[in-house]
């Protein structure tokens, strides 16, 4: 397929805290339904699969504060990425008059992965992207589906795996890229990067490869931000047109922090 | 679309204890990969559920013999059809190069229900079907993707409801015999439907609709057969090719018991 009737796509990957409240996920998807045009929601979850964890007395492995998957985990994900919060949000999305559809990486092959070499950590069961099935998706799209992506791959080996949905975001809009003018949306709880996390208003309303580097070295954004942004920059480099970390409250893509080359 | 290029599509329902054990799981699927032609898989997976149910100390509620799907228990078994069941069976067919693709009835809108109206029973979050999306699905099969169909139904308002797989099963092969000539195949446990339970051996070989009621009457056939041979009749009714209880352990469509109006 080529690019040149080019369309617009936007890529929402949404987690965290909104995912859990009921009434912020609602007010969420009503917000995503309204954006115009092609689009595709990516969602977490973690917190969601730790409590069902604790209910069930599976204990988090954790190897210098990374969780390991492990057996049990894979399968808890599986049924809170893939079941729960994956099938509820679909069924949310259709009573708002969107046809959504809600799929793993092993649905219809959509996002090939292997399984992470071992070397110092054995993170377990968790998948790096090899390949994600733009073709698939993009007939979706066109029989007027919004996929809904819930954060999971497999090695094409019978094996599911656990990945970053901010990595899987930022994998498909590149992949996208080739098809569409991408814009991907990271939403959460905070209205965009902040310089100084305990005030809201302190935004950085634009980060440049060369503004990111000096903002980590000074230690103004570090945990938790860097993997968000390094994700950011990948699917920059990979042809995304535009990439905006916001609040979900919002959703708005003209406000939070933009990132450039 | 017309049935003018008329091609064959075989809806197999599978459930019970072929899902629990792996290594008939994976004898089961090898068999189902193997089927020529276009294919349906629908699985059920209640033992499983209440297995889990019982993990998390919530308690099947029953009223006369008959499961209550409360709301705890639409979220397990959200998880466990939706999730669990639905997303391993998908990795496993595409490790053996089927590209499966699984589905509730919210995902694009494939299964649309009511929740079973309050008479004497209150059956909680129960779905009964009133339009499968058949478009889709042929979609879907045109691209080369199994569908694989967890029975969860959705009511269009939001509400993700609980429906019996053998009725999914019916209600599907119905709608798509519309587009196709279909074949349902029910497999279970036990060669067949047997006139005497204890003999695997006693397979009936034909059912018609008077044999039918006859050996309902001298209670050869009774108790949970019977709603699964009256989705059979139904099936038969909306236009299916032919219908066939088998075993899971051959997938022999030319054994087992036929249906036949």
């Amino acid at each position: 397929m080529a690019k040149n009737q080019i369309e617009n796509l936007t890529v929402v990957k949404v987690g965290g805290g909104v995912l859990e409240d009921v009434s912020s996920l609602a007010g969420f998807l009503d917000r995503f339904v309204a954006l115009p045009g092609l689009k595709i929601l990516v969602h977490g979850g973690g917190r969601v699969a730790t409590k069902l964890s604790e209910q069930l007395n599976i204990k988090s492995k954790m190897v210098e504060g990374r969780r390991v998957t492990d057996a049990d985990t894979i399968d808890i994900v599986t049924m809170v990425y893939g079941g729960l919060i994956n099938k509820k949000t679909v069924a949310a999305l259709q009573s708002r008059g969107c046809n959504a559809g809600g799929y793993t990486g092993a649905d219809m092959n959509l996002i090939e992965a292997v399984k992470r070499p071992v070397k110092e950590i054995d993170y377990g069961f968790v998948g790096d992207v090899t390949h994600v099935n733009h073709e698939v998706l993009s007939i979706l799209l066109k029989s007027g589906i919004t996929p809904v992506i819930a954060p999971l791959t497999h090695d094409g080996k019978g094996q599911l795996l656990n990945t970053n949905a901010d990595t899987i975001a930022s994998e498909i809009s590149g992949a996208m890229s080739d098809l569409y003018d991408v814009s991907l949306v990271f939403c959460f709880e905070k209205p965009g990067v902040l310089s100084n996390p305990s005030d809201d208003n302190s935004v950085i309303p634009e980060l440049t490869a060369a503004s990111y580097q000096s903002f980590k070295e000074q230690g103004i954004i570090h945990s938790g931000m860097i993997p968000k942004i390094d994700n950011s920059f990948d699917a920059l480099q990979k042809g995304v047109k535009q990439v905006i970390i916001t609040s979900a409250s919002t959703l708005d893509i003209n406000s939070g922090t933009r990132i450039s080359l």
